[in-house]
């Protein structure tokens, strides 16, 4: 940088230009979140943080927002939150989690949630299972959907899932402060214990002999679902009681995960609440 | 680059480093688009570009390649083919579309598909309507859902809707190749065409009076969604002849936009199955 007062010639501009490039890249790429310690997560987005702050078990340790967000927010005193909060400028924002990210003018930094194990189910009646699906915009809308149909729990495996973070929150809208996050080392244990607490697993898979609506039934489901291209696994499919398709008279027969996952999660919810 | 000889200085290395963050980041952004013609558009991946060799209305401009891909495509003799194709490193393909596109190896550069007037409906009798959805990967979903669950076309606004682009058809995973595009100057006037047409317009609302499954009948059903957070422009709440909503039990009453459509078109298509 110590070229900054040549400023005017062609070669500056050149490396003025670049520095800028730099910058830009490093603010949108995972070089901020390295500087993060362990276990914490940067969330954003008014939904998002909406949502943290009313969840009582959700730890905050600061919050970086414009006074527009604020407003919105209606936060009317900062100094009253029980974390540092600090009224900034959208940039400071950008700074943090890159200019691509639609922080809407607020960012928190929050203790990510612990999963629980698989015994925290409870009473749970509808469980969505995801075998390795690890985009986070596509597994934020599937928690979102999960919760909208009043899904108990989300399971994953422990290897192979998206880590908690502000592109998974921001596409979950909120919703990751509704649902229980139960993860597990063994998939296919886990689904012999869903069994055994008399859940109905169904995986989905395009070729699969029934329909989903044909293939529910009893009072506990739990819908099982795989990574777009790969499915899922053997050793699931051949654990899960059913594998059932959805009815697809299209042109193309497969649908986005997140798409998929919707309108099982609408068939199931309709099938436990009593209707067809 | 006339510093490229004194490699080894720190302020060199220094300058390689912004140089080439700089490459990355034009990589990945607009920039390379803009060096194509009008009117021309870069689709990649496997889906996407199997279906556009497979639909005969798609003009090809060129091809660019991998082995593997080719493999994976079961293209044996690329100069068997009826327009120019080059066998390339993926790296040039990343060139093109950015590291960050999952180009799986093949590029095309294809003429974008003209859309149709409403005109083109013919006898279409399930229609999904955009009111100014924008983000190009929520639109490709929704066309993939949209082919599978059997829409006839997809009406969007010219103005306020995505161009087709490599993103959109990305996501729409070769969807794009089997539904018909139409596109209007007002919404509102192509929903009393609809009407005139005998069809049912029925616009997506999370606070609609009525449930999507009770506000739909007759064999004609054209379903209107909004972008997300806005929802459905004023002008179209007031020309739909229904408002309704998906009965979403859980905390949070609203879906990603693609997942909603995918929820949608598979109520619709029920119906019009004969289904409840």
């Amino acid at each position: 940088m110590n070229d900054r007062k040549n400023s005017g010639t062609p070669k500056d501009s050149h490396y003025a230009r670049l520095r800028r490039a730099h910058r830009e890249q490093a603010g949108s790429g995972q070089r901020p979140a390295t500087d993060l310690p362990e276990g914490v997560v940067r969330l954003y987005g008014l939904h998002t943080v909406r949502a943290a702050l009313d969840n009582p078990s959700r730890t905050i340790r600061r919050m970086l927002v414009t006074r527009n967000a604020a407003q919105r927010l209606e936060i009317g005193d900062l100094s009253a939150l029980p974390f540092p909060a600090d009224l900034v400028e959208p940039k400071a924002i950008d700074r943090l989690v890159g200019a691509d990210a639609v922080h809407q003018g607020v960012l928190i930094e929050a203790e990510a949630r612990s999963p629980k194990p698989l015994s925290a189910l409870g009473d749970a009646s509808l469980v969505l299972v995801l075998d390795q699906v690890t985009d986070p915009h596509n597994v934020g809308a599937i928690i979102r959907s999960a919760v909208a149909f009043g899904a108990d729990a989300l399971v994953t495996t422990a290897r192979h899932s998206p880590a908690e973070s502000g592109v998974l929150a921001k596409a979950a809208s909120g919703a990751l402060e509704h649902i229980d996050h139960i993860e597990v080392r063994n998939l296919a244990n886990a689904l012999e214990e869903l069994h055994e607490a008399g859940f109905l697993t169904v995986g989905l898979d395009s070729e699969g002999p029934q329909l989903l609506e044909d293939s529910l039934e009893g009072g506990k489901i739990a819908l099982v679902l795989g990574a777009e291209g790969k499915g899922l696994r053997q050793k699931t499919r051949e654990t899960v009681r059913a594998l059932a398709r959805l009815d697809m008279p299209g042109a193309i027969r497969s649908l986005n995960v997140s798409n998929a996952a919707a309108v099982t999660l609408y068939i199931a919810r309709k099938r436990l609440a009593g209707g067809s």
